[in-house]
């Protein structure tokens, strides 16, 4: 192994690696997860907090917005769209790092790939940087960085962005690493929010995209900069880890190139807690195949593993009757009741009228539970459903692993339905398949500056 | 003692304070550290630091950079102008914070009272308003943040300067209390840039301010934030100061008003570690009184605090010939060698040609040293010198608190001395002047950005 610094690792990685050199699932993937986050980023357009951030970040610029008209600096623009793509927590993550890893890698590599009119291919290959050093640097922490207090999202993503950043604008592996060492003095990202559900979280990836950005501008210029950001005696791992904690900081540069991260990020299927995404499959696999309405419905059990049972399945008034889009997302009874009548969970059926939706509300009151006695949680999400129909057939479906987990990622079919499903709620279909067939060419594209220009979704 | 949250009672007095409600002598020190940081950046103007850094920083905006002619983004304007001020690292100090108090306080200020056209009071209650706020929730770690790898000047001058941001963009005593709360999920700065010397160092200040501007963008729409940002479960206590540590949460909120932290802030007389100070003033009052020449001068003995010998005294050839202006600062033979021949200290002398000057280092040569028997340190910054004249003299002079400490602050005359040794190094005196009169005009200008722009010290 190297006797370098990891940062200077991990440069030399990001420095050398083309396009070319990347596998032809990975990169097939990566166009993936950026439909996924553009998509997202559409759906975020009808919540206060994308009217408000776009109000926070108001100013001149020329770089582009997901889905708004507006040109902004560049460090707000990235500030603004990684805020659009992981408002809704409906973006991707990666396990072992335990980050959000799209939201600040996107919003990084179209910055730079628009700014400098760079290809589409080159606006892919920052992007994957980034996801394949963050989610790295955010596994040699070893799940440690919650436990002092740090939101692993914003936290590292500025390391894994600020390397896409630099590579992007040219630099050689000392600016890289150098890029690394100064976001180091830049990077942050506090847990507080979870006290209050504030929305300090929203901002934490678009801010490590941002501060990158920063980083990347004085690396540029020759800054000086502390080699060894990682595992020095005062770097990443030693100041945000308790002490004691077992890290693996050479994990932030182990097998770069060699295993792709980015295939074990897995994309959410549907905009609700986790532990429901099986029964949800599972519901919806029952009443297609059956072709069952909500009234032919006389129970649904569902077997539930143990350990989710206080999560989604109680109180169970409040699980029952979900006074907010947020109570619903955690409610098994409401997304098995709306999946069986809607055949469907997107983000429209937590609108009012979805949260509200008489036939759906009918079939949840109807759930029961009982403990899934063949239970593989954690390792699975799995859930196990069982119809009871009006006229006496017991129709029976087991999720074992949850559609979205590593070892069952979602379709390009899958991707592309949630996408058009995300940018419907506030585009037409005219539009949501023309930024669709962009983000899907994007490889091919010779200017990244102009698939952005579509991304924004506006008709000049 | 109030049951509110501790950014909420820090809220609640930055938004009722006047400029009417500051104590006479705590306005003129105000306007006198103003000026010192002022002084200071055109000083910085010569380095290789600066010129990167406007280089790292250019963009098109509206506003200004102390000593330089182009017009930033604000964000971008206060980071430069932080790492003008504190890029020397002899700006000002608040000794229980541990901080550079006034380094990210200014940059704040000035940003907020030139954008919206406050006036100079104004101006001068946000920069004191920071300054009160940082020294005290720096205080409130009670020297903790070392000890896990932050720099609590870039950590807890994002804090006050967001309170001071916030109460000069005329938002309530919520929105103050919210810009905490953001601050919190971006407030960074490492220590690791002690290993080699980094520049990391050198944006903390300016980052800190810059942040500030994007938390109090955030809390101006009403982002929703963590009302428990300091003494939270996640709070800045709890993840940036060592599990165990006596942490004193409630100083940072304590005698806001009352007391004034700016009396505390010291300014350094001269250019080189504090220990040198003491001898420095010592042996410029000998040669000073007795009108003595390098020439008349047998010997200097130097009554030294036992614990500052191995870094001001040892190892000796490296102090008697110092390689660079660093070495030179740690130098106790070149300090009082220089000040013996120059009568003065600044930073003129740490020019090449002062490195090499042939008088000074042959005094410099001639200085001993002895542990001082009466040493207060580190209470004090004590010394004494006695040097033995070539006819045989025997002359004396003690120094028991350095000039600069809190108990001894710089006078009024030695502050205008300084700004002008420094503005002097790069720009006329007629431009020293100018600048002078606007800072010291400051309190009755009604238009802040009039006397920023003066600032800038360019003849448009």
């Amino acid at each position: 192994m190297s006797n370098d610094p990891i940062a200077m690792r991990i440069a030399q990685w990001a420095n050398a690696v083309t396009w070319g050199d990347v596998p032809e699932n990975v990169k097939e993937r990566a166009a993936l997860h950026v439909l996924d986050c553009v998509g997202l980023s559409f759906a975020s357009l009808r919540d206060d907090f994308a009217r408000l951030a776009a109000e926070a970040t108001a100013g001149e610029g020329s770089a582009s917005v997901i889905g708004m008209p507006q040109r902004l600096p560049i460090a707000d623009a990235a500030l603004l769209n990684g805020i659009l793509v992981h408002g809704l927590d409906y973006d991707d993550t990666h396990p072992s790092g335990v980050i959000h890893a799209s939201a600040s890698a996107l919003p990084t590599a179209m910055a730079i790939a628009e700014r400098d009119r760079l290809s589409g291919a080159d606006l892919l290959l920052g992007y994957l940087i980034a996801v394949e050093v963050s989610a790295r640097v955010g596994a040699g922490a070893n799940s440690g960085f919650h436990a002092r207090g740090f939101h692993p999202t914003g936290l590292v993503g500025a390391f894994g962005s600020a390397v896409a950043a630099a590579r992007l604008s040219g630099l050689d592996s000392a600016g890289i690493a150098a890029a690394q060492g100064i976001a180091g003095s830049l990077a942050a990202g506090s847990l507080q929010f979870l006290d209050t559900g504030a929305w300090t979280k929203r901002m934490h990836p678009g801010w490590a995209a941002s501060t990158a950005l920063a980083a990347t501008r004085f690396a540029a210029v020759g800054w000086e900069s502390p080699p060894d950001v990682y595992e020095g005696r005062f770097g990443l791992y030693a100041a945000h880890v308790p002490e004691g904690h077992a890290i693996d900081a050479d994990a932030a540069a182990r097998g770069l190139g060699e295993d792709w991260e980015l295939l074990r990020v897995a994309i959410k299927p549907f905009p609700a807690c986790h532990f429901t995404h099986a029964f949800a499959d599972a519901t919806i696999a029952l009443v297609t195949e059956n072709d069952l309405r909500g009234d032919d419905i006389a129970q649904v059990l569902c077997l539930v593993p143990e350990p989710i049972i206080p999560v989604v399945c109680e109180p169970a008034d409040v699980k029952l009757t979900p006074r907010s889009d947020y109570d619903a997302k955690f409610s098994l009874p409401f997304v098995v009741g709306t999946s069986a009548t809607k055949r469907r969970f997107s983000l429209a059926e937590l609108l009012p009228e979805g949260l509200e939706d008489p036939a759906s509300l009918a079939v949840a009151s109807r759930v029961r539970y009982e403990v899934d006695p063949s239970s593989t949680f954690p390792k699975h999400f799995c859930g196990e459903v069982v119809i009871t129909t009006t006229d006496g057939r017991e129709l029976r479906h087991r999720e074992s692993i949850n559609r979205g987990a590593d070892e069952r990622p979602l379709s390009k079919a899958d991707i592309e339905e949630k996408f058009l499903d995300n940018v419907e709620l506030v585009a037409t279909r005219a539009v949501a398949q023309r930024v669709l067939e962009s983000v899907l060419g994007l490889a091919d594209a010779k200017d990244a500056a102009d698939a952005v220009n579509v991304w924004r979704g506006q008709d000049d």
